[in-house]
């Protein structure tokens, strides 16, 4: 053999020595997290014993103890919080919402919807605003219309696109009601809106989730209604039938107060000062558990630190689980974090987010440059064993994006299945009993093969 | 350009133009069956008004009216009955089963247990069987512990292994206690089996599914138990502590029947007498309405048809939409439909079935020559925005397989998502309101994505 040959031979022999010892050693973790896993049962505690736990509630502060707890018990070297200004957004009481109107008869016909205000809106106050309502399509629709919006009730009917393979692109588009239809409304004098929920869900539960308003209008009131309520009052409206609504919502914010990012360490064996950061977000809505939004990505995280530790692995750089605060209604944590990045100066080689829920796992998405990338899709061949198939390009989670934005660090997002997502997202039905126990292990199996991979080789 | 390159330009933007042509072909198909699909609607109808159809059951008989209507409304060119005698296993009543044992008092204990007979048993008569049980955790267990087994009632409690990334494979695995235990234990005087079911859900339900005696061995009653009371039962045990068990299941064997296989077509333009198959099964088990297993596998298979004849595409070859007989405790369907083929010397390409549920889509395997599997591996990069990842050799669907090994025809089975499956697989749950309509959608699209491909192109 020529020495050519022979190094060609060590090379390949090589490469296939790490490739058959990466393949044992993501096995050695599946093992380790279907067998004798933690996140199951660390999400049922949070979510049975905590529940719902949006930014300033009293939910919050028993999150932050259950994730530093939780972290000390899994293992962690260090666990310490970060503290950052959280937004206080209370719901203030029960949401009302009706419709009446006059049947042929002359006889006024009544339906009440099942309504939750949108997150950080304004409520009408306790007397509720009772005005008639207008069925708005799209913005292009309310532009075209404008001069009929003054003193109504706007109800945006904007339904999912069901051509969307994913169901978050449909969530991207048809949000536009959520996230800014009151101002838009508001402009042309709108009193409140009521937006179809973003779903495509074949129940009648109202989706909250947050606005933004525009400063420079006035901040009207805004509720989501259910998909069965939508499509009743969408059938009323089309055919021409007049109809009053009445909204009684009690949302308002109280002053700013302090929340924390919660973090767990394992130390690196030989670069303690380069980090590999793996967060969820810690804060929910109100309505419900937060299981799958994002409970699941919590305890995902944490069970990375757990797994690799208890199978004895020392990881080269140090891994930092982040339970964020704040996602939700503000990115407060996540900026923070980010921000503290910026100003210690911390070396950070990648940070991934689980927030997508705790389905069954599909890939992952990047946010890194191209020549990365192509690296990291080399290694798909060792995860497609346990369900992933994809390493493609797109956006990191909504947390550590503010780490790629401020420092260029590489960002990913995982992607697990997302067609229940949507059905649950911010509704009273994001419990703990519709997430499935291996669907969430299988994730943290995939989400750990990943940080080991990186760990290992770095980026 | 000399002729060479010519002919190169040629073949690559020929080969481009057909990609973008098929890419084209596959959204259309996606707008129809995720716009304007019936494949929820049709099993909405067929689990609501016909509900469970076990082989010669009251159900069998609607349900093939159901199938026949189905075909004719969706647009089959042609709809009609192959007829094949299938077995008619009835439960006969209501399973009983407890437990008693006496408590560190002396003072008896019952445990009343959630039991199903599994199918193709036979019962114990109404007086049940009283006996002392015994804790067996294999059939190596069985075999050393066989002096003892004589006059006993044999629990097996054997669990799906974990480690598994495919619930399937810890089916297979645990599933010998259901489809062999009878027999292995009568032969050492065992009088009635109780079984741990096979699945790995996080409730009580008790899964039925087919057990086949060993002719030389006295056939002997076995019944299902849902996983709580297995884990009670096998704690009790496992300490020790003497038990007694009864069980009651009159289930029993009524003459064989005649059932059906529900054929459509659509007829080929190019090669009417060249068929392609795609079918599941439309008997179901009977304590529910076999939405997964297999009413999904049917709509999936009526939707390929409906949606080709929407868009207006005129196949090249048959397409036969097959809904198989009695799969589910003889396969007495996917053996008639394969002999016939002999029999008629008929020319079939290629043949699928769906019979792993309508969750997400992630795959299809594959029984055909390797040559031929790489072939379709070429068009994964159409699928993959469908969520198809994977083409990869392995079986057929049950009732497809005999086409393979009758005749060498290449087979295939849909691979969904499967680890909700063996949670509701031939339980009581089985039933329309846990099949997801966008998931079974999913699978249509794919499904049809593919049959239009193989008609195209051959194979």
């Amino acid at each position: 053999m020529n020495r050519l040959l022979l190094f060609c031979f060590l090379l390949i022999s090589g490469s296939c020595f790490a490739q058959t010892e990466d393949s044992l050693f993501f096995r050695k973790i599946a093992d380790e997290i279907l067998v004798n896993g933690k996140a199951y049962e660390n999400l049922r505690v949070l979510c049975k014993t905590v529940g719902a736990r949006l930014s300033g509630s009293p939910g919050m502060y028993k999150a932050e103890d259950w994730g530093i707890k939780t972290l000390n018990a899994m293992g962690a070297d260090k666990v310490y919080m970060q503290e950052c200004k959280v937004p206080h957004w209370v719901r203030g009481g029960k949401d009302e919402a009706w419709i009446t109107y006059n049947d042929v008869k002359g006889k006024e016909v009544k339906i009440v919807l099942d309504v939750l205000a949108i997150g950080n809106s304004l409520g009408t106050g306790s007397n509720g605003i009772k005005a008639p309502v207008i069925l708005i399509h799209d913005f292009d629709e309310l532009e075209k219309r404008k001069e009929e919006i003054k003193g109504k009730i706007v109800f945006y009917n904007i339904s999912f696109n069901p051509r969307y393979i994913e169901p978050g692109s449909a969530y991207g588009e048809a949000g536009i009601s959520r996230r800014s239809g009151a101002s838009r409304a508001a402009r042309y004098g709108a009193v409140a809106v009521l937006i179809r929920s973003l779903s495509e869900s074949v129940d009648n539960n109202p989706h909250t989730g947050a606005l933004a308003y525009d400063s420079s209008q006035p901040k009207i009131p805004g509720a989501a209604i259910g998909l069965k309520d939508a499509d009743r009052l969408n059938t009323l409206l089309s055919t021409g039938q007049t109809a009053t609504a009445y909204i009684k919502t009690m949302a308002h914010f109280l002053p700013d107060t302090i929340g924390h990012n919660i973090i767990g360490e394992l130390a690196g064996s030989e670069y303690p000062n380069e980090f590999i950061t793996i967060g969820g977000h810690l804060d929910s809505w109100d309505p419900a558990e937060g299981a799958h939004d994002d409970g699941a990505g919590c305890v995902h995280s944490i069970e990375v630190l757990r797994s690799l530790k208890a199978i004895g692995y020392k990881p080269k750089h140090t891994i930092r689980i982040v339970l964020f605060a704040n996602e939700e209604n503000g990115l407060r944590g996540g900026t923070k974090y980010a921000d503290e990045v910026v100003t210690k100066n911390e070396k950070h080689i990648f940070a991934l987010e689980s927030d997508n829920g705790g389905f069954t796992p599909k890939g992952f998405d990047f946010m890194m440059a191209p020549a990365l990338l192509i690296k990291i899709q080399a290694w798909l061949p060792l995860f497609k064993p346990y369900g992933v198939y994809f390493f493609d390009s797109g956006g990191g989670g909504a947390d550590v994006s503010p780490l790629n934005k401020k420092s260029n660090i590489p960002v990913s997002e995982f992607r697990p299945d997302s067609q229940r997502y949507f059905d649950l997202h911010h509704t009273r039905n994001d419990i703990f009993e519709n997430v499935h126990k291996r669907e969430l292990e299988l994730g943290a199996v995939n989400i750990t093969a990943l940080i080991y991979m990186i760990d290992k080789y770095g980026l």
